[in-house]
């Protein structure tokens, strides 16, 4: 546990514990000589932090049962422990609340996906069930031998992650909404103790989860596009999110594509969204599934289901109207190919399973608008990481907090050595 | 000299050269004592290459005379000479040349400006007479005295930094066209010796330019505009050049923002150029003065004059559309600002003598279309560098790779001291 005092001395000896966490996830297995190589740090340095490293239950020695310790033995490989720790991420979107934890190597221990309408729900009952979701999560067997490191939450809309609050969500129709301070408190009178919340885009978690984890894991260039009712882009420059001067970078979904246009939900006319978000989607493939008024909850997934099903059966006009908003998503990533010149851009969510529909007109039209020249291969990609990927991200990037020194260590699971 | 042997030693020595050059710039005037304290450098390491950069006419201790050195009398303030170097760019575009030279400091020495129809004299001409404008500033007076670092050229297109090849220019026509060697031996050929010759996007150099000196320097993140017959943008992310996989970021022009719009000189429909792009925008203010055809060298200028002085007097066909392509600029300036959330965007070029036009609409089509909360005052600004931002930040970025270590060190103006 922290001590409190960051004294200079202090502050070093994080920046070097995360160094070696860092050093051994790029290499593991590893011995301690590999890493006093890799990191510069003097070999009974390397001993002493890892030694600290395998106590707080971040690293093991290779093949050593749990809480076995055998200290020094040269020759022993390094791993990054992936029995003690967790990390919680949860996405809120218009009509679902998703829930991922993954281990320290960031392999899922599990996942829940829920049904819920974030809109007619509003702030206060949304805070509510996910603080719910999550004291669930909590008690299941998977997790309560674990430390949590903290949940981090991923919102679709713009997000002041200083002070985890939602600036501005038009989907969920919230604004200035703090949700940090609320759901720690909600955590806390379920007796679960000051779990670390963080909050941020969905769209730049979903970049961070394909980064660290999709089939493209490991490109630095790349943007991950969410496909829900709103469209966000996460992007990644060089591997490191692009936030903007404030913060706000991303946003894509009311980019104006087509002037005079349809209404777009926000009020404007001819976004993105409202040509190629999954509202506007289905309204073309299944209109005849749809409810009056706007479509919110069980009935999105349901009626992309029903999307994919028709499309894939030959319906002419499922065929037609997602051919049609993968033109418009194409025009898009023509503008992101242009000004970005990333590797990679990964359509995640909803246009995942209508990808097979979507892609091929996507694709002509990122072609027919791209100037430089063609790289070979697709720069569109569907995501591996489905409706899972902006969760991933969030619970990922409190692994990556922790990698950096920018979280407390979690606990001693033994007492420290004397002298 | 380089002396050829990149030894370790020799390696820490250039880059401790360019970090007290950088520490200089920051402070000075300032003294060898607040060098050491803000590099981390002992007093002696300083002494000794501050000592080498003022022989090689980089440094002076203020107040000095030309090529008087008082070493090491404690108190003397250090700033960058700007007495020695010059640094010169050069931007090629559809209808002019300019060539900037800068000194160290990067105030400018002198400017010209030549009309001249590059697409009409093809790569071959175009490099000669590049050459010669060359010969013609190196021969001036303010220069002759002083070392070049080099030349950095300013292209409207697609450029392989790396080989110094434009990729594809479109509205010059030039595509896979190798500008360095060429350049570099036609100044040879006239005799005047191995200048180094480096090759980059106008947009980026544009950027670079209004980061170090325009009225906005020192804004870490910020778009520049070029406002040509082509639009291009340069896009700094904490200061830093957005270049992209493969350095190919920063296309705006075919940005396609009106499906079924006008056909662009690319062959594509409702490009951005083909709405906001000089030669589209002339065509609305001025149809009667232009030629049959494609608009090419002066006439574009002189156009530019016409449309300024009927829109200030009035004009209301002028003004229309002025409007009409401010307002196009701004709905591109929206994806800009929603995407990236820069701290300002800078129009230049031609855009500059029009910005009192096309401004208020291109302001309110920003502020229709961006999505997060305004930032309080203008994020759209006329650049105060004119057609002379492109070459400027040919000339900086040779300044700032001679301070990063990467440009070899200009000869020692006296002999090394023995010992």
């Amino acid at each position: 546990m922290d001590d409190g005092v960051k004294s200079g001395q202090h502050a070093v000896r994080t920046s070097n514990l995360g160094l070696i966490l860092r050093a051994v996830r790029r290499r593991a297995p590893c011995s301690r000589a590999e890493v006093a190589a890799a990191t510069g740090l003097t070999k009974s340095t390397v001993s002493s932090l890892v030694g600290e490293l395998i106590d707080r239950g971040l690293l093991r020695e290779a093949g050593a049962a749990a809480g076995e310790r055998r200290v020094g033995r040269p020759g022993v490989m390094l791993e990054v422990d992936d029995r003690s720790i967790a990390a919680i991420g949860l996405e809120v979107n218009v009509d679902y609340l998703t829930i991922v934890a993954v281990d320290l190597v960031e392999r899922e221990l599990f996942s829940r996906h829920a049904d819920f309408d974030a809109r007619a729900a509003g702030p206060g009952a949304s805070v509510h069930r996910m603080a719910a979701l999550l004291a669930e999560a909590l008690a299941d067997p998977l997790l309560a031998e674990r430390t949590v490191l903290g949940v981090g939450i991923a919102v679709p809309g713009l997000v002041d992650a200083a002070t985890g609050t939602v600036t501005h969500a038009p989907n969920l129709r919230w604004h200035d909404v703090a949700l940090r301070g609320p759901v720690a408190a909600a955590l806390a009178r379920q007796g679960l103790g000051a779990v670390p919340v963080a909050v941020d885009n969905d769209a730049g978690l979903g970049a961070v989860a394909e980064h660290r984890g999709g089939h493209l894991a490991g490109t630095p260039d790349l943007v991950y596009v969410t496909g829900e009712v709103g469209i966000g882009a996460g992007v990644l420059v060089g591997g490191v999110p692009l936030r903007g001067a404030r913060g706000y970078g991303g946003e894509i979904g009311h980019m104006p594509v087509d002037r005079g246009g349809p209404r777009c939900g926000c009020g404007r006319r001819g976004c993105l969204e409202a040509r190629a978000g999954i509202a506007a989607i289905l309204r073309g493939t299944v209109p005849d599934l749809l409810p009056d008024g706007p479509l919110a909850g069980a009935a999105i997934a349901r009626a992309v289901r029903a999307t994919a099903e028709r499309a894939a059966s030959g319906d002419a006009r499922a065929r037609g109207a997602l051919a049609e908003a993968g033109e418009w998503l194409g025009r898009a990533a023509a503008v992101l190919a242009n000004l970005l010149d990333p590797s990679a851009i990964v359509l995640g969510g909803y246009f995942v399973p209508l990808a097979p529909w979507l892609l091929p007109a996507c694709e002509a039209a990122v072609a027919a608008h791209t100037i430089a020249p063609p790289r070979g291969g697709a720069l569109v990609h569907a995501s591996t990481l489905g409706l899972r990927a902006a969760a991933r991200g969030g619970a990922a990037s409190l692994v990556d907090a922790l990698d950096r020194g920018r979280l407390p260590l979690p606990p001693r699971r033994r007492p420290a050595p004397r002298g």
